[in-house]
């Protein structure tokens, strides 16, 4: 997500944009229901690598990529997750299930990679370089018992009174708020990759994260986002019509 | 997303899939890029809508929809829209701008009506009506300072010693990231739906959040989720070439 520059920095690169048939999209949209029963049948290992490919390349904050994605495939593990999704259908009866994790603190590391990533192609503007190695720890650092956090919120306060600032992440919260928010942008990529090469899917919530946290063995700073149980929508695997509230209850035009 | 019944409920309600040629939906992962330069032209009407409309056919939170799109067509708020947005040339120069925000206290109408709902079908399995009606309500009341939360993540902690457990929300923290966590997902179906319809976008997290919640009038308990930034693609407009660490970073098989 942009966050740099504010003056065009007369680059010359482009890529071209394809013709797309837009229904063909559409049907995408369309036909991505939530499914809870699903066919006893595979996923060939070619789909899952093209929609796992696709989740990452999501927009994400800063290019930060602060998501993982584990795919279960081992049947004992497959079965402890099954019990932390609480033995719910939707994940019993998936062909597999993914778990989206958001990190919030592989973005130290990941700055510094696009740093030297960026030294080495070398046609790359100082200004954002700079950004990575000086703005991002600045911004994201939230420091020792969130003491920083604490006092950059009293500076963009002081500042923020006589000019627009950046006011988060100034807490803990900001930064996992911040790490899900481009891991979900993941899974809505891997979900709809999913729909488009013939499958289904269900992104859960009713789950133990702490038991899921144990099971793939995460690390402390990781959210678990979603499971995603994925497979062939069997009958009676979308429990109804699509219901949603009329839009213009969300969509404002200001 | 999946947190109701465990069992399969014997529904027989299908929806059948569509052929759809994945080549033309590949081709809008592959295309869509963060634009920070658009070209000056307008995106027609039916073009907005539809994306808009597409946003909000992302799956979401026990379908508790915790989002709002604002879209700014006001010359004068948009002005003010983009100095919150630091005067970036990505806000600057695009032919619109949509505000992606999350909001974590209209769970309990939404709940509500989706029990008058279930209860006008008539043929709404009395579990799913208890969801809402009971289940919901405990789930994501956080209590007065939060006090409930902090009984329910006790409660929690000593049933989960025996049996999984959900163990979220039990903080505002905790409803914040799930009312961010939907949007994103809303977000993603916008900017692909956009890339499908032959418009580019870029995601914007480089905004003041308290000025953009005051230009729009936003309730306290809204969070700007994102600022999403929408035109045609200038040449220059795509900063580079796409950049994504090793996928055997993010992705792995347990």
């Amino acid at each position: 997500m942009s966050n740099i520059l504010t003056d065009d920095p007369g680059y010359k690169y482009h890529e071209k944009t394809p013709k797309i048939d837009a229904k063909e999209f559409q049907k995408v949209i369309d036909s991505r229901r939530a499914v809870r029963i699903y066919e006893d049948e595979p996923i060939p290992e070619k789909v899952i690598k093209q929609c796992l490919h696709n989740a990452l390349m999501a927009p994400n904050s800063s290019n930060l990529q602060p998501w993982e994605i584990y795919h279960i495939v081992d049947p004992a593990i497959r079965n402890q997750m099954n019990k932390a999704c609480l033995d719910q259908i939707a994940a019993r009866s998936a062909a597999t299930l993914f778990v989206a994790v958001a990190r919030t603190n592989t973005w130290q590391q990941h700055a510094q990679e696009m740093v030297k990533l960026f030294e080495a192609a070398g046609n790359v503007p100082k200004a954002a370089i700079s950004y990575y190695k000086k703005l991002v720890p600045f911004v994201y650092n939230q420091g020792f018992f969130g003491l920083w956090g604490i006092i950059k919120r009293l500076l963009f306060f002081i500042r923020g009174l006589s000019t627009p600032v950046i006011r988060e992440p100034v807490s803990q919260c900001h930064i996992k708020i911040w790490a899900v928010k481009s891991t979900a942008l993941a899974c809505q990529n891997l979900m709809l990759s999913l729909r488009a090469y013939g499958y289904d899917s269900c992104p859960m919530e009713g789950y133990d994260s702490k038991r899921i946290k144990k099971i793939l063995n995460l690390p402390k700073d990781a959210i678990v986002v979603m499971v995603i149980s994925v497979g062939k929508r069997a009958v009676g695997g979308v429990y109804g019509p699509r219901i949603r509230f009329d839009e213009s209850r969300f969509l404002k035009k200001v």
